[in-house]
């Protein structure tokens, strides 16, 4: 039994929904099908979730909304239009539209049933359009399949009783299509996951009815084992741990919302990307556990954006509580740091530039400076980090001098190794504008020879 | 002007002392003598600070002193002797002690006067000595120096106030011979410092006369680049800054008391350590900068007995606290750490495993688990820290790549890397069985090519 969840862009078109339909045809095991709202059909088009919002926007400011509604009916229509479907459909969409903008229900209920128009919408047209086709299928509502959510508007986390309620749903005999993104309270109100968050019903489903796969249709083929932008035609990944995953998707390998694999993750699931554009392709399982291979590099993944808080205090190791304080003082306000790594008597705090602004910056150093009197501290912008991830990476004799030969030799200074506090990856500090080359040659290291 | 501090083996024996002697005299700028107890003469030989400690608890435990108080006159009387000195000196001693024994003080303060007379008594017979000798010298007591400290015996921290005082010794004519170790509380009290505390006297004295150099003699030539046990007659370090030193002595280099260097390094006098045995020898300078030399390496530490705490929760990063919830709860538990480098979704914590006996670790894995839930933890003892020390380390391309090449091809893996975070230094974890064949392979590439 296979759970089948398809993207944006997989139901972006009548075209597109006709592809997801063939998938669905050619493997009778796919009785879970969970799709997210319609995405872009090209590089310029608008996502209707973004469209949606924008909407709401509108009517949150008392302007007209139906050049705002009308865009999103054409694209409901063109799709229902060109699958032949009923237009009863496409007035039910509408309907609910009109609803969520005009009910008495508080806004931020509103704003979040609204947002998940466009899911709801994609199932309702892919059910009828399987069952234009001949398969036995029907739409099933998230309240109907049992994703009971907790009352986090736009955050909704899944409510550990639910997986027992979607269990009892592997007897179906028909093939169900649920929207992604959203589930509902225990008292019935809709509410939205995170963005993103079609990812996450498709795993909840996958984990709730024990399916022997979750396959993830993007527009990819599969996972690369390096930024494309930064090399040629990089290899394709065949098999991830989720812990390889996981440390790929930190740092600039966005295929996956990695919160979705949570449910996934703790019935270990395989989880198989695949491309709805090329089905024929094998895609990226994502496993629990994987044979130790030959290979132990799997992926070099890279992003910018990082910046470094650096502190110094003579025999700093010996006032015990020192990290705590600073850690305490970064909590107090509100920023999350990435790492920690200490010298003797220094100290530095890897932050994502975007959870340090300059105002925040100024205040937090101000801070240390008052309640914790450094000798030095000072803080770095523009760095990037690389992350080299692969399972048995640590227990790998001479994977570090193949790692900081190849960066030395694209003659990039190493302002950062963090090695040993992951047992599956190795990750480097360097300026941001030394990145690519550094990335390039780390790959030509470890996948061309 | 030039403060000099003899450690224990300069003063453990009349042949020694006059050593320390013909040194003084040479140079008429050592104005400011500072001397420890009498150490060991040969490496079976006991320290008189352990004998009055010794002492101490047989007093305390009601038994028989005169076996105890004994050897410390013998010593002490076979020094008197030799050096030629009136009998006075070692009456004046003998009081000392009975009367430290015997008054009605509380046992806290009398124990630390007890402790405090090996370096009085040395700086007595010191002084008596020298002005046999016709030099202007006199003995000086801490109190009247104006070593004034905090209320807490044994670990005697100096006040602010000391340093002006200590100032106004500057106009001196004569040679003036300070016992190490300990102060006075304002209200007159002796406290020690901290073991090795001789150390701290001299730099208190040095920073407090603004001496042009604070030479500490001791019976070694220099510091050397890396442990002489591990490396056979390794090369000798000529200039250190502070910092290097402190990189260095946290991990197996225990020239220095390094809480002592505190009051010379805030003056920034730099610190000469020289061989009372082999005085023409230059030793090793400390210095709080140096000019960039070619060789940004200057020396290799290496230390075992460190263990880690691996701790893994998916999802880890996303969690604001996280690592603060961890180093509270070693706080709570009196447990202080070394190093905590986290991945994305793992953190170690490096520990000396002194600081985490096994009943201790029992109860902070279970802190651990019950309070922060992760998928995994696990400890690992048995581990070795490399610490490879320079400044100018973390500007140089290739450093990293030229010590995991050395560590890869002595066939040892390396556990951790921490690099960075310091600016001085870089450290590797590996298997402490490995830790001989890894420090051979990295003197060989930075100090023998």
């Amino acid at each position: 039994m296979k759970v089948a969840k398809f993207g944006g862009s997989s139901v972006a078109s009548a075209k597109q929904i006709k592809k997801v339909a063939d998938i669905i045809k050619m493997d009778l095991q796919k009785k879970f099908i969970v799709v997210s709202a319609p995405g872009k059909r090209y590089k310029t088009d608008q996502k209707i979730t973004d469209m949606l919002i924008e909407l709401w926007d509108a009517h949150e400011q008392g302007t007209s909304v139906y050049q705002y509604i009308d865009p999103i009916m054409r694209r409901f229509a063109e799709i229902i239009e060109q699958l032949e479907l009923s237009a009863s459909i496409l007035d039910e969409i509408k309907q609910t539209i009109e609803n969520q903008l005009h009910n008495d229900a508080n806004p931020t209920e509103r704003l979040d049933a609204l947002k998940a128009v466009g899911e709801d919408s994609s199932a309702k047209i892919l059910s009828a359009y399987l069952a234009s086709c001949g398969l036995n299928a029907r739409y099933l509502n998230p309240h109907d399949a049992g994703v009971t959510v907790s009352d986090d508007p736009g955050n909704a986390k899944i409510l550990p009783a639910s997986f027992k309620k979607i269990y009892s749903l592997r007897s179906t005999k028909e093939i169900l299509v649920i929207p992604g993104f959203f589930g509902y309270t225990k008292e019935g109100k809709l509410i939205t996951f995170s963005r993103g968050g079609s990812d996450i019903t498709g795993s909840i489903i996958a984990a709730g009815i024990k399916a022997d796969v979750y396959e993830n249709y993007t527009d990819v083929d599969s996972v690369y084992a390096v930024n494309p932008s930064i090399v040629n035609n990089p290899k394709k990944i065949t098999t991830l741990t989720y812990k390889e995953m996981r440390e790929l998707s930190y740092a600039g390998f966005s295929v996956f919302h990695d919160e979705a694999l949570i449910p996934a993750y703790r019935e270990e699931i395989p989880v198989c990307i695949k491309n709805t554009n090329n089905p024929q392709a094998p895609g990226t399982l994502i496993v629990s556990e994987k044979k130790p291979s030959e290979k132990c590099v799997v992926g070099i993944a890279s992003d910018t954006g990082f910046c470094s808080i650096y502190i110094s205090k003579y025999l700093m190791n010996r006032e015990i509580g020192f990290g705590r304080k600073v850690f305490s003082i970064l909590e107090d306000e509100g920023i999350s740091f990435e790492h920690a790594p200490s010298g003797i008597d220094d100290l530095s705090i890897i932050i994502r530039e975007k959870h340090l602004p300059l105002e925040k910056e100024k205040q937090v150093l101000k801070r240390i400076q008052k309640e914790l009197r450094p000798d030095l501290i000072s803080i770095h912008r523009n760095l990037a980090m690389i992350m080299i991830v692969g399972e048995g990476l640590v227990r790998t004799i001479g994977v570090a001098q193949k790692a900081t030969s190849a960066i030395s030799s694209a003659n990039v200074n190493i302002e950062m190794i963090n090695q040993g506090s992951s047992e599956v990856s190795m990750m480097f500090g360097i300026k941001a504008e030394d990145l690519e080359k550094a990335v390039q040659s780390l790959y030509a290291a470890f996948f061309v020879k």
